[in-house]
Order: structure tokens, then sequence, then C-alpha cells
């Protein structure tokens, strides 16, 4: 029973953490609670009760399922919902009506028919990639209230009123889950994804400048890879699973209206853009943490030689990255990003140079670090000169906006 | 007019292509007309429909809901429905009663507050990460369920019978939709995944000649990236994104039963380390790929020196994956895979010798290819070596079980 007492005890710790660590989700937990006692509202006064009839439940099942955490996906969950019922709707009733044209034999047969084929052609539209990133939703909701609209419309007798009544619940739940996601403390997700990018192109700047510094620390025999530096360097690793958090928060800021310095048509396709060559960086660095794992070292007079060159390299380009990170948190022009770019283009230069005297001087089997930086600095320079030009350019574009 | 015609026909186009793919899409579909027109004969049929009331919509609701593409991934929601919903039904009777006793005016107060705290509570849980992973479905459904019967508690009388009549929907949906997933051309989770990592293993195989030769031919001149050749060289692509794929399947492999030759304590987590070995791989041919693509080449004396052994290497790594892949695949321990590792690690050892000769009688800017080469083949080594061991023990153990 301690062991029972003291698991749960820890799981209890693990969830308060995460609460005090970012209380936006606790503010989001509030939130569903706000948003479901006001829907049930509905069903204990009497008057609001007689005008939607017994389908209250299903204004409160529509907040339940609809609630997400940020306010692009409540809207697109919503829209995909009001649509997904309102196209089935008309759908069935159509159905119904020639049903129950063609006698009382063909009626369940036709119905039936007419459910397996709708049914199996809205499930095969979900794997569809373009519906799946979109209408996966939809298509969900536009099975179910097909299904319950072609059975229920061989029973209850009054289909329109049902229909009209749960079209009605559905547009009170959805408006109230809009309200309330946008209205009390909001998360964007178009925010959240913009922070996340510059996050992570911290994070990378932080990496470049630590994997560099510590190769040529351990080489220099001052192997103490203190826990803090570890930390920072190793920041890259989570840039390298980004993709699909990126691609769902960039799909659902396209719902989001105006918010903050947020336009409506802002360019969140360029987020991704950004996002993949920040991600190509990371794979270069996590190349680069190979080398330094690995068994086959460079002669120390070689590395110090090198040295400076390397840090000089890797500061500049940690710079303009940070720089850029600036220029889209400010969504500013930089005056300062052409010189660094600059500079770093002349470190890179001037590595070059110094590889190239020394290869003709001196051996080379150590060649493998140094190189490698060269090559995964051209590498994370490319898409970032590409980068710059059209960075700067969607900001100014929002500036103007 | 035409230019929408022409969208939709390509829209249709690609739609047909992705069911030809994988027919085994088309089936699933199938199977949910299936499982939805069985479901709706409950209601069709009078003395079933007496039996459970006007509440067999919900049996439709659930087949809805709770079909998915794998076995794995249906019995996993299944049996979240059906806890969630029993979880949250004793509880809200529970309250029901507390509140009844509490007098006419206390009554929608202390349910509307037990509301808001569960339904608070229940969408925190579902953030914890170990939660989200696992129960994130069960946790929706309790909220649902527990807030559809404390709601309706105030006005239903017949209370305990409306639980019951739900739950017992709630059971005849989940277990039709088991039945129909697993009798009818089940789509394990657990053979997806194997597949998945065994294909990965192939596609990195092909990868790591390819890049390799590609590498020496551009320094040949002989520049003939014809597109088959480019397309199997970048197989590694599609492996750098796979976490989040793996993650789940192997989290819905394990609420698989026993099936074809994987027993029920197959050692899923198995597969999550070897996929993660192959991602690593995967970076370093990914940065491999970005000297390709680089500026700064090496003179071709020197990379004609390097080229067989390079080769070579390449040549001998591949095959170790291969001869993994092939392990994994047949599940039995390989007698050539010592025998190649051996090899391969000569190899690598020539190689680096090679390059130490070199360095002491040539010139060394070129050498960022082969020693990228070789600080990249013995960091996809060294976890290949450590993953043999574990990868034949597994296989091993799976062939006593």
């Amino acid at each position: 029973i301690g062991g029972l007492v003291l698991k749960v005890w820890r799981f209890l710790e693990k969830a308060w953490d995460l609460g005090v660590d970012d209380p936006r989700k606790v503010i989001h937990c509030l939130k569903v609670g706000i948003a479901l006692t006001v829907v049930s509202l509905f069903y204990y006064t009497r008057p609001l009760y007689e005008g939607v009839g017994g389908n209250a439940m299903w204004a409160i099942m529509t907040v339940v399922v609809v609630f997400e955490n940020t306010v692009g996906a409540t809207i697109a969950k919503c829209l995909n919902r009001v649509f997904g019922t309102l196209l089935a709707g008309f759908l069935a009733l159509g159905v119904h009506w020639i049903a129950s044209q063609s006698g009382e034999k063909l009626e369940p047969l036709i119905a039936g028919a007419s459910l397996f084929l709708l049914a199996s052609a809205a499930t095969f539209s979900r794997f569809i990639p373009t519906v799946k990133a979109r209408f996966d939703y939809g298509a969900l909701i536009f099975i179910l209230t097909f299904s319950l609209v072609t059975v229920s419309g061989y029973r209850v007798d009054k289909l329109f009123n049902m229909a009209h009544q749960r079209i009605s619940t559905i547009v009170i739940g959805t408006s109230l889950c809009i309200l309330v996601s946008m209205l009390i403390r909001p998360i964007w997700a178009g925010k959240d994804l913009y922070n996340l990018i510059i996050r992570n192109m911290d994070k990378l700047a932080n990496s470049i400048d630590g994997s560099v510094a510590e190769y040529f620390n351990r080489s220099g025999g001052l192997t103490d890879c203190e826990g803090e530096a570890q930390k920072v360097f190793l920041g890259y690793k989570c840039v390298l699973n980004t993709k699909a958090t990126e691609e769902s928060m960039a799909n659902f800021a396209r719902w989001e209206p105006a918010h903050g310095r947020f336009n409506f048509r802002h360019p969140w396709k360029q987020y991704l853009k950004v996002g993949a060559a920040v991600r190509r960086c990371a794979y270069c660095i996590e190349a680069l943490n190979a080398c330094i794992n690995s068994e086959n070292q460079a002669p120390e007079f070689i590395k110090k030689l090198l040295c400076n060159t390397c840090l000089r390299v890797s500061s500049n380009s940690s710079r303009v990255v940070k720089e850029l990170a600036k220029i889209i948190k400010t969504m500013k022009k930089s005056s300062t990003i052409d010189l660094l770019v600059e500079e770093m283009n002349a470190g890179v230069k001037e590595l070059k140079d110094d590889l190239k005297s020394l290869s003709l001087s001196e051996a080379g089997t150590s060649e493998n670090k140094r190189t490698e930086k060269i090559s995964s600095k051209p590498a994370a320079a490319i898409p970032l000169m590409g980068m710059i030009s059209m960075v700067s350019f969607a900001s100014f574009q929002i500036e103007i906006a």
C-alpha cells in the first residue's frame, strides 16, 4: 500500500509541476469547466429547455467534443461540425424522401444501402491527405449525422423537427465554445507557432555555439561537461522532431481571426519553411555531435591552429541565427543582419583558406572535425541565406499591412 | 466550369491512386460500412429495438467514433470508451444521490459545482503525457458521460434505467467493432510497425549505398543522377520524421491479442529502439548528403585513392543493415551477421589506415568527404553494434516463446 501511495503522490507531483510550468493549461481546464457549466444552464432553466426540447444534451456533447486547447483548433472543429452536420442532414433528408416514396418494403433497403455507400465513401475520404489535414473531423461528423438521421428517419415521424433541433443545439454549443475560447485568456495557435519557431532558432544558435565549444574544449583536455552547459548544447534535440507540431499549428492558425500583431492573411506558410530550414541545421549539428563522440579525434596541434577561426565562424553563424530570430520576433527589418551575414561568410572563407594552407603543410586525419564544421556551416548557411530575403520580405510585408 | 470539372477529376484520380496503392484502405472503408449497416439492423428489427429502447443510436454513435484503421487502435478506443463510461456513470450516480439528499435548492448547485470540478480535472489529466498517450479518449468520454448523466439526472427520473441502457448499447457497439475489425481482413498495428521498421532499414541500406556511390560518381565527372537512382538514394528522407508514427503504433500494438507470429508479450519497445537507431543513421546520411551538395569538393586524385575503400565500407555496412532487417523479418538468429559486422569493422579500420597514410603524404582539404563518411560510419556502426546483441536476443526470445 505504501508503494501505491508513493506512486500516486509522484503522479500528483508531476501533474502539479506541469500546471506550474504552463499555467495556460490550467486556465484551459477552467475554461472547459466554465463552458460546460454554462451550457448545462440551458438544461436547468425551464424556458430554454422547452425551446430546444430534450435535445439539449447535443449542446453539451458539442462543447465536450469541440473544445480544444487553441482558438484555431476550436474554430476549425466547430466549422467542421456545423458544416458536416448540415451537409449530412440535407443528404439524409433527401434519401429519406426517396426511400419513403418507394414503398414500405424497399424503404429499409434503400436506407441501408445508402448508409453503407456513403459511410464507406466518407471513411475513404479521410485517408486523402488534403482532406485529412483539414476536414477529418467534418467527415466523421458527416458519417455520424447521416447514419443517425437515416436510421431514426424510420422511427421518428417529426424528422424535420428533430433535424432543426439538432442543428440549433449544435449552433448554441459551437458559438459558446468559440466565445469562451476567444474571450477568456485566448491561446492562439498562431502565436504558439511564432513562439515555437523563435524558441527553436534560439536553441539552435546556442547549440551551434555549444557544440563547437564542446569540441575544442574536449580536445583541449578539459572534459568538463557540466549539466547546465550540456543541457544548452543539447537544445537542438528538441528541434529534430517538431515537424508534425508545426504543421498542425500552421493549419489551425489559418482559421484564426486577426489578433495581436497577426493579420488575417498572415503568411503562416513562411513559418513552415523557416521551421524546415531550422530542422536541417539541427541535422547538421547532430552529425557534428556524432563527430564529438567518435573515437578518432584530431591531433592537438591542428585543433589549436584552427580553434580560433572555427570559434569565430560558429559565433558568427549563431549570431546570424539569433538576429534572424530577432527579426521574426520584432517583425522589423534589421539593419545589422546584412553585416552579420557578410561577416559570417568572411569567416567561412577564412576557415577554408586556413584549411587549404594547412593541408599544404600539415597532415590531415584530424580534418574530419573542422571540415565537418565547414561542411555543416555552408549547409547551414545556404538555407539561412535563402531565408533572409524571404523572411525579411515577409516581415516587411507584415509591417506594411 | 471546365476548370472546376478538371479539379474534381484530378481529385478523384488522386483518390483512385490512393486506393490502388493500398487496397487495405478500401477494405477498411467497406468494413466501416458493414459495421454501420449491421448496427443499424438493431434499430430496424423491432424486438431488439424494444430491448434497448430509443437509445439504440448510442450503438451507432459508438461504431462511428470508435472504428479505427488498425485492430490495436480500435481495441484501445473501445476499452477507453467502456471504462470511461462506467467510471463516469458510477461517479455521476453517486453525485446525483448526494445532490438529491440535500434538498430542492442545493441540487442544481451541487451538480453544477461537481460538473465544473470534474470536467476541469479530467481536461487537465489529458495534458499529462502518460495519460495522453493511452487514456486521452477515455478522459474525453469520462467528461462527456459525466456531464450528460449529471445534467439529465435533474430531468429523467429513471436514471438507473438510462445508465443501464446506455452501457448496454455501448457494449453492443464496441463488441461489434472489435469483431468486425478482427475477423474481416484485420490490419494489425503490430504488423504495420514491424513492416515499417523493416522497410525503413532497407531504405536506409539503399541510401547508404546510393549516397556514397553518388558522391564518387559526381566527383568522377559523371553527374548522371537519373530519376530512379535519385529516388532510391533519397529514401532515407522518409525515415527522418517517423518518430510519432512509430510511437503511436507501438502504443496500439500493445493492446492487440496474439496474432500471426506475434505473441501477446511481443517486445514492441525494442522496435522503438531499433527505429531510433535507424533514425540516427538517417541523420548521418543527411549530413553526408549536405557534403555532396556543398561547394568545396575534394581534389580528384584523393577521391580516387579512397574510392575503393569507401565503396567497400559502404557496401559492407549496407549489407549489415540489410542482414539486420532480415533477422528482424525472419525472427531468427543469422549465422552470417557476426561475419558481416567483422568485415565492416575491418573495412572501417582499413579506411582509417588509408586516411592516416594519406595524411602523411598528401594534402587533405578534401578529407571532409571521406572523413565524414568515417565519422558517419562509426556513428552508424556503434548503435548497430549495440543493437545486434539486443535484436538477436529479442528474436531468439520470440523463437523460443
